[in-house]
């Protein structure tokens, strides 16, 4: 049984929400207070499954056990402090230099703190960020090469470097001044922001969502250092159940016996062109002879552009596909990825796939144009829409992993469904773009029967009539001027 | 006895001739006729050295050989057609699909023919163009990983795409109309030249030399596929027999009976500093142990650009230098290293470095800001003037090659010589600056003594004389109008 899937890249479009934002209006702070869907994702296990209930065959063998795939760097990293020792190093945090967190800052805190970056230990160091750029990558001690594509280095700018002085530790403070973190053994150098745009994106044009929301504002030092973070990081919005760490996910594919796990990616509302090819992933997985393939799905959590659809309603969205069976809850788990996202294309899947090692996740499903969006000033897609698999799937550090690439889905208008897309009968396809979508949505008016589940469809519509009469209440104002 | 030298990062500016260009005027053509440099450097082991001469110890024990270190993938490449083949080979290019190659395009050519992009067998295809812009590295496929950090790449436009149609092969014919090689099962892809340019410079900037030169005109696809090169690409300046390939070069090297090899890269004048740093270098080689290393001085022969000074003159003013007996003809050889310049700092000299372990040499001499220029839109270095050797230092597939970082130098006025720096009489020293170098030998004004070898300078004097004569004769035209 060979756990490498060579399969066939898709050559043409697949259905995806990636749109060219027309204009950035910062970050979508708006967090809806009426989420429905609020159950834990650990219990769905205890729900009957509606359909596609294959019955399980359980190997009598003992299963390969949590480590279907090492965390990148060896032992996941935990960078809480424990509980008894939280009171005093908070009274040491009080007595340094503080550095001044956003919001952002403190996702990647979140991000670092789990492991999702392992082995990372802090924001990174010039050694780590130099390699991050050119290569990346990063090489250990040990000679090992783990992925590291993303630089996640924390800013400050001149001020805050003139306060810290020749402290080797800093405390950092939340938004809302909330100590959260000691930063040790720091090491602070020149934050070059055109090279890291450049290198990280592959243009330096402007209207990049994150360059825009968090490098342009920040100042031109980094800090790097080991983190000791406080307490965990809780975000009060009533989605936290949802935020598992790479620790809690193995416990719990160790607990529903997974023999492998398949990672879904997605910022995005989940149609019935994605739940094929979800599902099509697991009967392939079947007949490779694993016995209890888990598909995790996993929506991005942190920042995103404006113009996505908020966290929130995709949870939402996402709990009415399970409920409607389209996806099996059995055989599923839904959580939330905390990283903000990037918008980088080939360099930020890399970071996606790896992450989802670190949770331990053996397969990874990557689409058309992973992490990308339009060109922010040409009217073309920014990256190639296949140069996110090839990369990932040649990127260092990331052999490990199985690559899934993704097949073309489309809506078939004579079967009346989302279906693989056939070549040999390409007029009977409709592609139905991400824009599309939401044109339907914003206008009320119903995507072709079996687009998506009529549930996770309702969610969609309320929420756009939701922001509509938000633009509403905020038209008088200059009408009656 | 450790291979590996963990010197002492120079923290501070070295005596560099990198200059801010304060504008482009594009590919520098002229080959000045009279060189007065031509004897061959496989010849200087024939020279009675005139001071410097250690005794040499040869052991006799047998000596490690050429392969002091391994060409990157194995056995090097040869992609010249044996003699017997051409005429066939030639028949056969001619019933091809012609692609019109640039000068620079030719230099590329050459360089791969003879190995020191080892293991690349021809111009990039797609995978191992986006493992170079990604990874700066190329995975092989029994896993190994060899650095690629620039793309190796060669462009045609719409029209010669057409032309090219379905044929698998083409042929690759030189500025002048002659053929050169032929491009097999070729493979063509889109040339996304923002992308290209912001990953290998990390910056988009106006005023790139190679960009303006190579890139913006070049088209909108790239192809690549396996050379078979016509005959060795030859010059005919005078200067060929300089050209030696990484092959000649590492029997050269055995000849001699090398037991290590320290190659040092450069595009500039020879002074004073750079000697003491290359003689410092031997020094600690034989202290390490070596009984015989051989410094590889090793100007870079390609595309530069309009204000460095040209390769004949740069080569005339070596070779006084030798001459002069501020460097050891005994224990050099000078040779030249056909690749162009990109100008691209921390990316470049990782090419730079990779090539000349192709060439055999195992230790790597590297600078302050190597490859590195001034902005060119902003009043400041390009690159951090350290990244160059910490990236390299850390840069995947370089890990056999000994990395020798600059002690920094400059002019000691006490001593009244270029001297390494000592910070503890920082004002004793005096930095002289690529600038302020040719302000000296534009003005005829002589640099402190002991700065440059007289014969070295006089050619620079010479150079910059007739460069004033050749602006002289082109103004009357304007001011008689």
């Amino acid at each position: 049984m060979s756990l490498t899937i060579k399969s066939h890249f898709a050559s043409r479009t697949y259905l995806s929400f990636t749109t060219k934002p027309s204009r950035f209006t910062g970050y979508n702070t708006k967090i809806r207070p009426n989420s429905i869907y609020h159950f834990n994702p650990l219990r769905l296990t205890y729900y009957q499954p509606k359909k596609m209930q294959a019955p399980v065959q359980y190997s009598p063998a003992p299963l390969i056990k949590s480590s279907l795939i090492e965390p990148d760097g060896g032992a996941l990293v935990d960078l809480v402090v424990p509980e008894g020792e939280r009171g005093a190093k908070t009274i040491e945090a009080e007595s340094l230099p503080k550095v001044r967190l956003t919001k952002i800052d403190v996702e990647w805190v979140h991000v670092i703190s789990e492991g999702w970056a392992n082995p990372l230990k802090g924001f990174m160091r010039e050694d780590e960020y130099l390699q991050s750029l050119h290569f990346s990558s990063l090489r250990l001690k040990d000679g090992y090469v783990v992925n590291m594509s993303l630089p996640i280095v924390l800013a400050i700018d001149d001020e805050t470097k003139e306060r810290i002085g020749s402290s080797s530790h800093v405390g950092l403070v939340g938004p809302d001044g909330d100590l959260i973190a000691i930063l040790r053994s720091i090491e602070i150098y020149k934050h070059n922001k055109e090279e890291r745009i450049a290198r990280t994106w592959g243009t330096t044009a402007p209207g990049l969502p994150y360059v825009e929301e968090v490098i342009t504002p920040a100042g031109n030092w980094l800090i790097g250092g080991d983190l000791e973070v406080l307490k965990p990081i809780k975000y009060n919005d009533g989605l936290d159940h949802y935020r598992l760490s790479p620790k809690q996910l193995r416990k719990e594919f160790d607990r529903r016996n997974a023999d492998a796990v398949f990672a879904f990616q997605l910022r995005n509302p989940v149609h019935n062109g994605h739940a094929l090819l979800m599902n099509d992933t697991r009967r392939r997985l079947l007949e490779m002879g694993f016995k209890n393939p888990i598909l995790l799905l996993h929506p991005l959590g942190g920042f995103t552009k404006a113009d996505d659809v908020p966290l929130d309603v995709r949870m939402e969205q996402h709990s009415k596909v399970l409920e409607d069976g389209v996806l099996d809850p059995e055989t599923t788990i839904v959580a939330i990825f905390p990283s903000p996202m990037h918008y980088a294309g080939p360099t930020e899947v890399q970071w996606h796939a790896k992450a989802r090692i670190n949770a331990g996740a053996n397969f990874y499903i990557v689409g058309r144009d992973p992490a990308g969006m339009g060109h922010p000033t040409e009217k073309r897609d920014l990256y190639d829409p296949d140069h996110g698999k090839k990369v990932l799937s040649m990127a260092p550090g990331l052999e490990k992993l199985n690559i899934l690439p993704f097949r073309v889905a489309a809506y078939d208008i004579v079967a009346k469904k989302m279906a693989f897309f056939d070549p040999s009968r390409a007029k009977d396809f409709l592609f139905i773009s991400g824009t599309k979508m939401r044109t339907y949505a914003r206008t009320g008016e119903n995507p072709p029967d079996g687009f998506m589940c009529p549930g996770g469809w309702e969610v969609l519509v309320k929420y756009y009539e939701s922001l509509q009469a938000e633009e509403a209440t905020q038209q008088p104002a200059a009408v009656s001027s």
